[in-house]
């Protein structure tokens, strides 16, 4: 090959986008430690504490909660692919791109699939379920804590309920809500969750948290079928990361370092004090954002703090906009996914990129970007952030 | 939780296992660059030269050649899931616990599997698929080319015919030969193939390198059920890599940074002199151990330069050495896998860690954990191993 490539030398990017995001200092300089072997005695301690440390963000005991090789899709295939098989039946919650695609993973698990059809931008109530199971039994009831595409966050309470009803195991995406918003399974009763390390955890793409509590295990134990999937199939990985430690896939070894380290930020920084934080930047962003006459389509009490969806003003080109914020500023925001292509703008303000000076970039860079194509929004918006911060808690 | 783990601070090691192998420094640093978007422009050029140096390793034209993200195993599951679906049949070679994971993947694809048995530590000719193919169709014939459990280097020649004449694609395992040795897939007729990232071309596990001729494409699309697999579906994942750029899942940024440094290292080495260098290493090894009175089992011309397998010679305790040379040396190398398991050690010569130095070391540190034991090996192992360095060529 001539000429070979020259070194990466990518640009310094602020993101806030739907992810990957901002990844602290700390977490690339684990990522660069030199490699040591899967099997390897310190590694081992390593693995022991990323599972104990996962528990706490997932608000759990299990003992099953390890992070899958791949990205958060593939923690979405884990939990499907382990708990469904041919004949199961799954009700899945969709009103956004992620129940999409749980849908779509349930069918190719071989599962009969039952969608409850949500408006997207709105989360479910439990009775939005019920009428849609109608009395019937699943398997699986499968719901996104906060899904990415609309923005929206999900409120948990009495879903436990419903499954039950439904007698069914409860299967929740946090892809996008953990480390960045209170993820109680325990107490919420949900079977089994999944995640990603590069939306709220600020760990780079590339691991899948997952998590299966003991009566999701004993259902997967009981399976008829093998698991479809060898790479993720649970009864195999497990025997690696419990007390046989047999060799199943070699562990992906410095990623795991650099998830070591965000998990560990995460405790330091302590839970409430990260969830507040995230809470905050958000109420700032959508008070700079409603000041500057831009549209958040999701209701105040169901919007996510660490990803806010915004409409598109008419006749703004939504291209030239990203384009301007990245060539200019060096930021990136998020476009819409899915029915919203074109519509809304995804900014995230996750994990270590939620900061009062980011809430401040961001607002200041779209003002600029709005005014480049005439579209000059009303001014006030770093003053109605700044209230924000100044008001108690 | 409480306390929080301390930073990680893992141990310097020297990995000479079965992989993952020591990482170039340039390629840790690499990895932890600050992270930007998967669809960030940037980012796209540096896919595109990750295809293209993918290519050249691979010895193909292929335009589908991408790391799939996941380790090798990931790899193997991708080209099955994508040729294979309920009623195609398949042909393996199983000569080893490799060729058995590729049997028992095809299995759960849904395809009817034929075993050709093959001696364990030894390669296949042509005539030995042939016989277990006994004139019959089939979709597909898979191999290993370089199998990591014997240490044996499969031959590719008239593979292409025997395939042919079960009217088949022809699917290869890379994980341990590429980077090391010579792989020419358009030459040899291979359809498909995948790798790892964390033995050859010495980047930390996390990534498996696929490519898929346009043949195998043809196969993908002309399938009757979807990939049962929405993770490693080539379908949707070609339209990220390919001019489409369709968002399908998060792209690992930060360890495809670490693998676009990896594949320029290999090249600006150059393939013929990174081949050289791991052959003279391994022959080096390979005259050490036998000066030293250790049985290597398999055939001079089918061992692999980069994984040597040595017996276990008796009364000596394999965990005892092992942890010796962890502990007084802080030297990895592997145990044997399968029915090997305390039968035999692996050493690996991959990639970066294909050096005299470590040749000497592993010499000098096995003969001090032998001798610890009361195995005292025969002396000339050094000099048995200079002597190849002063040969020709």
């Amino acid at each position: 090959m001539n000429p070979i490539p020259a070194p990466i030398s990518p640009p310094s990017r602020v993101l806030l986008g739907p992810g990957p995001s901002d990844v602290a200092p700390s977490v690339l300089r684990a990522l660069g430690t030199p490699t040591i072997g899967h099997l390897d005695p310190r590694f081992l301690s390593i693995m022991d504490e990323i599972s104990a440390m996962q528990r706490v963000l997932f608000g759990t005991e299990n003992e099953l909660c390890i992070p899958m090789s791949g990205t958060g899709s593939a923690g979405m295939e884990t939990l499907l692919v382990n708990l469904l098989e041919p004949g199961s039946r799954a009700l899945v919650g969709v009103n956004g791109v992620f129940g999409t695609r749980m849908a779509e993973v349930a069918r190719r698990s071989g599962a009969e699939v039952t969608v409850a059809e949500g408006e997207w931008g709105r989360a479910f109530t439990p009775d939005d379920l019920r009428r849609t199971a109608n009395g019937g039994k699943f398997d699986v009831v499968c719901l996104v804590h906060a899904e990415t595409s609309t923005g929206v966050a999900q409120d948990m309470k009495d879903m436990r309920a419903v499954a039950d009803e439904c007698g069914a195991l409860l299967l929740l995406d946090t892809v996008t809500s953990l480390g960045g918003m209170a993820v109680k399974l325990d107490a919420w009763g949900v079977d089994a969750a999944y995640s990603g390390t590069q939306k709220c955890l600020s760990c780079p793409p590339g691991l899948a948290p997952v998590t299966f509590s003991p009566r999701a295990i004993k259902r997967l134990q009981s399976r008829s079928h093998p698991v479809q999937s060898w790479y993720l199939d649970l009864n195999l990985i497990s025997s690696y990361w419990g007390g046989e430690r047999a060799y199943h896939h070699t562990a992906p070894i410095n990623m795991l370092f650099g998830l070591h380290e965000a998990l560990r930020l995460a405790l330091a920084e302590g839970l409430e004090a990260r969830f507040s934080r995230h809470h905050q930047n958000g109420r700032a962003l959508w008070a700079g954002l409603a000041a500057m006459g831009l549209e958040l389509p999701v209701p105040r009490d169901e919007r996510l703090a660490q990803l806010t969806v915004v409409r598109i003003p008419q006749g703004v080109d939504d291209d030239r906009v990203r384009g301007f914020l990245l060539e200019e500023f060096s930021l990136e925001i998020g476009g819409g996914l899915g029915p919203l292509k074109g519509q809304a703008w995804r900014i995230g303000l996750m994990g270590a990129a939620s900061t009062r000076t980011n809430v401040t970039l961001v607002l200041s860079a779209l003002a600029a970007a709005l005014a480049e194509q005439g579209a000059a929004p009303a001014h006030g918006a770093l003053a109605a952030a700044a209230a924000v911060y100044g008001e108690e808690g």
